[in-house]
């Protein structure tokens, strides 16, 4: 049975190519890049070429913005902490209610340390009320953080409109984007929005688990979280793990090079998902449908049934998609981004994320749409909501 | 040109059998190991087991006492700041003054954030002044973190008998211990030393650099560095690295199996370099001959001399040792590791640390044996200090 991977945002497959700049690093050029003999340079080097590559893959104005994390929790850790460090007496952050659930866990971690958090809504197409956010902004105000596209819907945020919002009511205040869902699906331009910190990781985009970026515009202080030794210019202690740095760069060329597939043929291959789903299956809803989404995510309601059960039954033939994050995989909350929405609870239960990746095939697509209806019906008819689901086929038949 | 690498405390090579066990996370096996769907279950089981086989390595009691981390960096950052963080009424820890550099540069963090940090100092063989220590522990004391093995000399410092003079002065300070330069050298049994933390990295034992451990006990409470989602507990978001923790796994099992030819050829081969170049090279020393050092590492000071330039010429001769923690390389500070242990500054300049690993071969060996007297010879005729020189010569001759 071959395996359908329609949960990209999860996590990727590394890319063959990403592989092949890694071996090297695994088998005879294994030095530590700060030591001083001949034998250190290519590794030094590597470390240094793929910083260039990173700041050109997010149009950072120089190399030295960018740091080299160990995956995307760290980069926000890093930004967060750091920024709040620096500005000890401004006590006030805002963020969103439909971040990443990790990103939450920290701001929860901070509140009981005292800082005031306030929590953006959004409407019910997912997009942010940049009203509330415009009235929330005080001169106590250390950071603002607000994540470039949403992992479950896929909604992008106007990152660009936001940093206006936020400079304008005061100026010292950071902006830190978690990017996460946002690279390699969408160009990134951290000057053009006018971003003070962002952070990616790597697994996102077809580089290995355990290696994020974290950007720093040269305006912006920030400590150390990992506190140590010089590298990453004193920011981030630890040696370099010169493999998946190389990685992490290539797979950011790679992403550069594909950004055009993405923007069109993945988005192509989403729609006739989306669309398919919609058109067969009477009892399903697309949760948001809004043009400004990456083009590789649909999150759609199957009204009256449970979402883990149609992941079981897809998980038997062999298809790969989730209810939510796969950090909060398991636990019975509904998703918070959904209930943010204020999507009916009749379909947050049944909702699942499908997300692609450039490596998706149309015939996978094509196999979804031919077994999926059949596992709906079969669910459906178990459903204890057969009155509202008669009405609904009514409505909607 | 053959590469003879003589600084495996800085970084090693990745084992041929680890970068194996690695490889099919890099191609098929690239779930998430938190998703539910069949497809995660061999990642999420890898992890599993990876977990139990170094619960093994370190003789540890319960999986559950095992994180994986980003490198020892942070490892020594999580364990320090966690128990600070549970501990805040106490304000005292003790460390060394050899520890490495970059947990000295945490320690000077935490005094500026009010901390009081005592430095333990060593005696002229590098062991620990344990009647100091003793005396220093009181009421107020959180932590006390001592490293395993000395990074430069190799000095084994006697973690099981600190920790039974923490225990009988203060039962509720903590011990955390930086092993990272005993992992893979020698036999590490976490309950028998009666540690409370212990930190090691992968790196420096055959897998590859970006990934760590760090052992806690079930009685010691600690905050998470990286605050996010539900992986190790709750103690270290992020996704986790797969194929490093199954390379890490793969390396401590390497690691148990050759711990005995690490102790006597590895040894052997130390001790074959070490008395060559004494008997050989009339202005050199040994800067610690103690027997209690881990079997791969000697420090050797050559009078007179700089320790860079004997760098740069072994480099032509393809030829890695250092003068200290690659950390540091490039600076012109001597090591205070030397400089705590009264070397006279004579040597310390032209002191240089070789440390060796199992792929050591003799043949590397005899012939740094051979080419290291004229590499002297040359740098010796050179230095201003001739009378020092002719004297010493006289004496030693």
């Amino acid at each position: 049975m071959d395996l359908i991977y329609l949960d990209n945002n999860a996590t990727t497959k590394v890319a063959p190519e990403v592989l092949e700049v890694m071996l090297p690093y695994f088998k005879e050029e294994y030095a530590n890049p700060s030591s001083i003999y001949e034998f250190a340079k290519k590794a030094n080097h590597t470390v240094r070429d793929s910083r260039g590559v990173i700041k050109d893959f997010l149009n950072a104005a120089n190399e030295k913005e960018i740091l080299f994390t160990s995956c995307g929790s760290e980069s926000a850790n890093t930004a967060i902490r750091g920024v709040l460090n620096m500005n000890k007496n401004k006590r006030h952050i805002i963020t969103t209610k439909v971040e990443h659930p990790c990103v939450l866990n920290l701001y929860q971690t901070l509140e009981k340390e005292g800082y005031k958090v306030d929590y953006i809504g959004v409407n019910s197409n997912g997009e942010l009320d940049l009203a509330q956010l415009e009235e929330a902004i005080n001169y106590d105000t250390a950071l603002v953080s607000i994540m470039y596209a949403n992992n479950e819907t896929g909604v992008i945020y106007p990152i660009e409109k936001i940093s206006e919002i936020i400079k304008s009511k005061n100026k010292e205040t950071k902006f830190f984007v978690d990017a996460v869902q946002a690279a390699g699906k969408i160009p990134i331009d951290v000057q053009a929005l006018g971003v003070d910190l962002l952070g990616i990781s790597g697994h996102k985009f077809h580089a290995p688990k355990g290696v994020g970026v974290l950007y720093v515009n040269s305006k912006t202080l920030i400590t150390p979280l990992i506190i140590g030794g010089h590298q990453e210019r004193g920011k981030r202690a630890g040696t370099e793990n010169v493999p998946y740095i190389a990685g992490i760069a290539k797979a950011a060329e790679l992403a550069m090079d594909s950004m055009n597939y993405e923007l069109t043929e993945v988005k192509r291959l989403r729609d006739k998902l989306e669309s398919g789903i919609i058109k067969n299956i009477f009892n399903s809803r697309i949760n948001t449908s809004i043009s400004n989404r990456v083009p590789n995510t649909t999150n759609i309601g199957f009204e009256y049934i449970e979402g883990e059960l149609i992941l079981l039954h897809l998980s038997d033939l062999g298809i790969c998609a989730s209810s939510g994050s796969a950090c909060t995989s398991g636990s019975l909350e509904p998703s918070h981004v959904l209930r943010a929405m204020n999507v009916p609870f009749t379909a947050i239960h049944g909702s699942i994320r499908w997300s692609l990746s450039r490596y998706t095939k149309e015939s996978e697509i094509d196999y979804v749409l031919k077994v999926l209806p059949g596992i709906i019906d079969k669910i459906t008819a178990l459903s204890p909501y057969q009155d509202e689901l008669a009405n609904l086929k009514r409505l909607r038949g």
